[in-house]
């Protein structure tokens, strides 16, 4: 993701993740909505480049002269799971507010899109600097010459550093810790297999790819040491909304005894969501299933059920990596302690 | 699956299940080494049918004229967890060589080829009653209005009838008892998207797609009240191979306290094979995972885990239906009574 500013006017450049890992292109996103768009193709996606994306689109809409409160509310609507998506766009519109708070004239809204950008800009800097933060805070919980599994793609790709849960994964690969990751193929859109794939063989790490329904029966050979995924939105009760496959990969870790780790920055804990009931799970277009690269791998007309995430409940989760520490247990209480404001 | 007979010689004629649903092509085997690559490809697959179509592939080598010990031996070793098609190649065998041990001559060869092709043809019709049973004794542990979930393909393409899960759903569906299917897509080769649906399409029940990965969170949502799925081999203690994902399923029914039921004719166990370990699991090429219609969706180079079948211990399954009666609990004990020969 890159701010650009070249005399035709503002936009974000965004690699189109869509294509990867056999193609690698830039969207140029000079308006809101084809921000919006690529969010919700998932051309741009993972917890917390959406947050990102939506700081810097309320700042795009700011140096455009848009209604600023109206387009960090339509970014907000974009993706209904991903807490740091409203969360960033509702951060940089504060910004925003504030600044034209004192001066509404022209050279006010020049301002005032100014700290729109300096705030999406800090919140870019700001998970960078956490993600290096949670692997070093994660580190202790991987064992040495550790199989890790993982799931769905949580790298450079979504986040403004080395990752979430693959950045503590990379940061194994360097303590010399890592001696395989098993990838998750992710289906439907196997961001597993054409992301996170893409990610390990760049990092040179030893990796393997597998069908989703595999990861079971290498739990039960104790080729996995440890699971590590990311969040999308972890509830006040320590639930935590993924990409679906999930909370099928806790349950079956804890029946392997295999620890269970969430890694996701702060901002990804949404105190004003109780439970895991009460996460709204974004449902999907059949043909994700039915179809693949435009192909039909079902009879046509094939119904689907199609969730985007799924909510793994806290007593299935070993420990929550923030980048202000490690929270084991996962209790309301302790997710509190850390994950409030300082 | 089909036996014929024209002036050009005998052969088998198969649907092409490798490229179904979307088109429906027919292979002709006029001889051993095509039938292998057939099974080999999964042209032809699931066990039942497995164990048809090598029963016929013996029949073939015998009105050939081939050395039917050697073409049944390569027939047995073309896949190898499935244990019918080595028990009905070893069947149709010792029909052969029963009917030769009395007049080893031209005319001699002739009747044995035609013991031999009446030795398949009895175990195709078998296998057809077998379905019937094995629908009409589970139907006991399916409650009305359920929500059925089932994994890979049981069904007409893979039997000599209405199949073995599928045969019970469709035997639930005619009994007004089927409210929902709930289909696997099964990957990697997607038996369940491909196969299952085109069968539950037909058959007009209600039946929607997931990707494996969705499975859990439909348990936890209380929209799953049985699962049931085939079996390619049963070990002599109750362990179940089959497609890979099965036990992945079995782990999370527990934890969702599912009833998790297998339906298989007697021919599937196998006394031979103790326990689940002892049960060969195939590992298949990579590229079934990192290549998808011929397309990559992994990045080149990339190293898969592909193993065809995974094995769910005797615990975690609730009965396995036969056609001679259900065995619950599942015990060594209990599959004998029921699985030795009458």
């Amino acid at each position: 993701m890159r701010w650009i500013d070249p005399p035709s006017g503002p936009a974000i450049e965004l690699l189109d993740q869509t294509r990867l890992p056999l193609v690698e292109t830039t969207l140029t996103c000079t308006d809101v909505p084809t921000l919006i768009d690529a969010i919700r193709r998932l051309a741009v996606r993972g917890a917390p480049l959406l947050g990102i994306a939506g700081a810097y689109g309320v700042a795009l809409a700011a140096a455009r002269g848009d209604d600023v409160p109206a387009a960090a509310a339509a970014i907000e609507r974009a993706r209904p799971t991903a807490v740091n998506l409203g969360w960033a766009a509702r951060l940089t519109l504060d910004a925003y507010l504030r600044a034209l708070d004192t001066d509404k004239d022209h050279e006010g809204k020049r301002i005032a899109a100014l700290a729109a950008l300096r705030a999406a800009q800090s919140i870019e800097e700001a998970d960078r600097v956490a993600c290096d933060q949670m692997a070093a805070a994660g580190l202790t919980l991987v064992p040495d010459g550790a199989k890790i599994m993982t799931h769905c793609n949580t790298g450079a790709l979504v986040t403004a550093g080395h990752g979430t849960a693959f950045g503590l994964i990379k940061h194994a690969q360097s303590a010399g810790k890592l001696a395989m990751l098993w990838i998750d193929e992710t289906r439907p859109l196997l961001q597993g297999a054409r992301l996170t794939a893409y990610e390990a063989k760049r990092a040179g790490m030893p990796y393997r790819v597998l069908a989703d329904s595999a990861a079971a029966s290498l739990m039960a050979a104790g080729e996995v040491d440890l699971v590590a995924v990311g969040a999308d939105r972890i509830a006040a009760d320590g639930s935590v909304a993924n990409k679906v496959g999930t909370y099928s990969l806790a349950v079956l870790a804890r029946h392997h005894r295999v620890p269970f780790v969430v890694v996701a920055p702060v901002s990804t804990i949404d105190f004003g969501t109780a439970d895991g009931k009460s996460i709204v799970i974004e449902e999907r277009a059949p043909h994700e299933v039915t179809e693949l690269g435009g192909q039909p791998i079902a009879p046509v007309g094939s119904a689907a059920y199609n969730p985007a995430f799924d909510v793994t409940p806290p007593d299935l989760v070993t420990a929550i990596v923030t980048e202000r520490g490690v929270i084991q247990p996962v209790t309301e209480g302790n997710l509190r302690v850390l994950g409030q404001e300082p």
